[in-house]
């Protein structure tokens, strides 16, 4: 399997569009909408952040009956932090959805992403959805729009497509996502949608799902560590024509799971790479580690530290941040047993400097993708992340954000 | 008791001196000598950091004994993950400086701060230890010139003396530090020396700096989250003559905890102002949190937040980012009993935005110094945390540390 260029209307039987409704300034698409022509089996994955956007509040309640015939968000506004209205509003963008398709109103998800605290403008947003429901497609076209619709300060559309085969029929997983705000990856909001024609049974999707997501969306922006609007949300609408998976233990069940896998590799990869201001994909290793707890502590510590990621906007080869910063991270080990890497090259050895070439170090730090090591002996456990350099352009974007 | 301007040299009984040995290039100050003219009761409180600066292993085990009579701390190399060689260095150090003054080499405390990963010069080490023992004063300037030669990226020297009368004995506390690398606490390299001329027990002077420290200096720089040769060590030489104080419960250890408390207090916060590109000091408080630990969370998770910091680098009143950040920390709260204060301004209350001023807003923000409060309903536990801004300057400053 591998990821290529697509939609989320990839998948059969889907349909999308993205729309302008003046939420964003400039006329930039600003509304997205995917609807499966059938209810789709639904499931979604959600901020664990104790304050929560009212749009994803009112998903988290719907989605527990594991039916979707749409999802519909708003970007430009996060719907979040407004009281009770929130979710009402949230209710009536549903509800507008809902009786545009005549679909029931449950069967509509709702997201929002963007600045919080102000109220939605509902004749905004009525304007938009009448629009996106009357030029909904199923082009590769449209589901580009939709993409553009969430994106915020994100540059770069987050998008791919995979298939494989499943007792002869083609199955077809598409995703979109949309991220930025993630040189510290703990606030960016991420939002994910992932579309499938493959027949699933809801308990093995939520289950898929859950598990891909831990591995790739929550290696970018982390568990219990997120904003207040992050979710992935996954259709499968079974249009595929396999029987539908009943197992997660089935191979047919691997098979989905890869291909979830392998999406959600592709956007969170996209997601770090497109951080606010980053110049620079960063992905930080740690093996050997005692416990899969102390290998997630230091990437995280490591892959958080704004002194470890300036210093690769600077190309510089300070390892010595990557080590206090494993070292502070609350991971047990030994520092005098711990080697790191970048790239290829080896910098630190047993916790102690190396004498390395530093013009070889600096040709490493230059490329657009770096990958840092960090190698104990304290046991089997590996884990990794994704994250971006930080720039004086995050200062720029982010010091003035609601203007 | 009121901080006064002053230096380390304040107390009877206390001489020091900088010198500029090659470790730092331009001629810059780079070695520190404080010394005390009799054997002092000293204690240090250390970096949790797994990785351990080898100048910092030799003081941790050399204060066991509980009495120094020199502290000697070379700035422009952090004497770390050098392997064992650096402990070595470190004891090299100290029998220089014994030798010079006579004393036993296990009087000699060391510090080291800078750069990671390199060999100490011992030669340079050799001539600036001689220089500064022919140099020792006890003028203030002598201790001013101490302070200069441990700064790193510090604008602003941070220095200040305490005196409270204590059985008719004018008791002197002085205070020097050195942090800067604060925009994230955790990577600073903190060093913080106290002199006094307090007679005082070692069991009683470590109980009390461990207070002073856990309110003070671990709110700038944090408890498991520090740098490899964060230290603040404490010397008490008796010259006041009064009683040794004997019990922390004492009514003169109470005067002396408040003295080390308020100098402490007035360098903590002079490095979170000098943080590396910092324009303010931001002081964050929660109030009302169900548990201590839950306090110290949302400080800590507000403190560090990039985006909170570049929000207020930017003077924009993102109360959301804070709410945000205050979430996703691990604290337990109900967000719709939050109330967020910039100043005295509330612009959110029971976790919903509030219409309030922005222009008000921005005359808040445009200080020098910015309280942001978070007020919950769920207990009474208190935390606060001093920090600052996140500015184009951080980023220039630490993209090319090393060169």
């Amino acid at each position: 399997m591998i990821p290529v260029a697509g939609s989320i209307t990839a998948p059969k039987g889907f349909a999308a569009t993205g729309v302008a409704c003046g939420l964003k300034k400039d006329n930039r698409l600003d509304l997205a909408l995917v609807v499966s022509e059938v209810p789709a089996v639904a499931t979604g994955v959600f901020t664990r952040n104790v304050v929560k956007g009212h749009s994803l509040q009112r998903t988290m309640d719907m989605v527990k009956s594991g039916l979707a015939s749409a999802v519909i968000i708003n970007s430009g506004n996060a719907n979040a932090c407004v009281g009770e209205a929130g979710y009402r509003d949230a209710e009536t963008m549903a509800d507008l959805t809902a009786a545009e398709l005549g679909c029931p109103v449950e069967q509509v998800l709702t997201g929002s992403t963007g600045v919080i605290g102000k109220r939605l403008d509902l004749s905004a947003i009525h304007r938009g959805v009448q629009e996106a429901c009357a030029n909904l497609a199923s082009s590769e076209e449209a589901g580009h729009l939709a993409e553009q619709a969430i994106m915020t300060t994100d540059l770069v559309p987050k998008e791919c497509v995979v298939t494989f085969e499943l007792e002869g029929k083609t199955i077809t997983v598409a995703g979109m996502a949309k991220g930025s705000g993630m040189i510290h990856p703990n606030m960016a909001t991420m939002i994910g949608v992932l579309t499938t024609d493959c027949a699933v049974e809801h308990d093995v999707l939520s289950a898929l799902l859950k598990s891909s997501v831990n591995q790739t969306f929550n290696r970018v922006s982390v568990d219990g560590d997120t904003s207040v609007c992050d979710m992935v949300i996954a259709l499968a609408n079974g249009k595929a024509g396999n029987t539908a998976i009943r197992s997660v233990d089935s191979a047919a069940a691997q098979q989905l799971q890869k291909a979830i896998t392998i999406i959600s590799t592709q956007l969170a990869r996209l997601i770090a790479q497109d951080g606010e201001g980053a110049t620079k994909l960063v992905e930080i290793q740690c093996q050997g580690a005692r416990t899969a707890d102390d290998a997630y502590k230091i990437v995280q510590a490591v892959g958080k530290s704004p002194l470890v990621k300036t210093a690769i906007f600077g190309e510089d080869a300070n390892w010595g941040r990557i080590l206090t910063a494993a070292g502070y991270s609350g991971a047990e080990f030994d520092p005098e047993k711990c080697d790191i890497y970048l790239g290829d090259l080896k910098v630190c050895e047993n916790g102690t400097a190396l004498l390395f070439d530093e013009a070889a170090a600096k040709v490493i730090l230059q490329q657009k993708e770096v990958l840092i090591r960090i190698l104990l002996r304290e046991g089997t456990a590996f884990d990794r992340l994704w994250t971006c350099d930080f720039s004086y352009d995050y200062v720029r974007i982010n010091g003035s954000y609601r203007t």
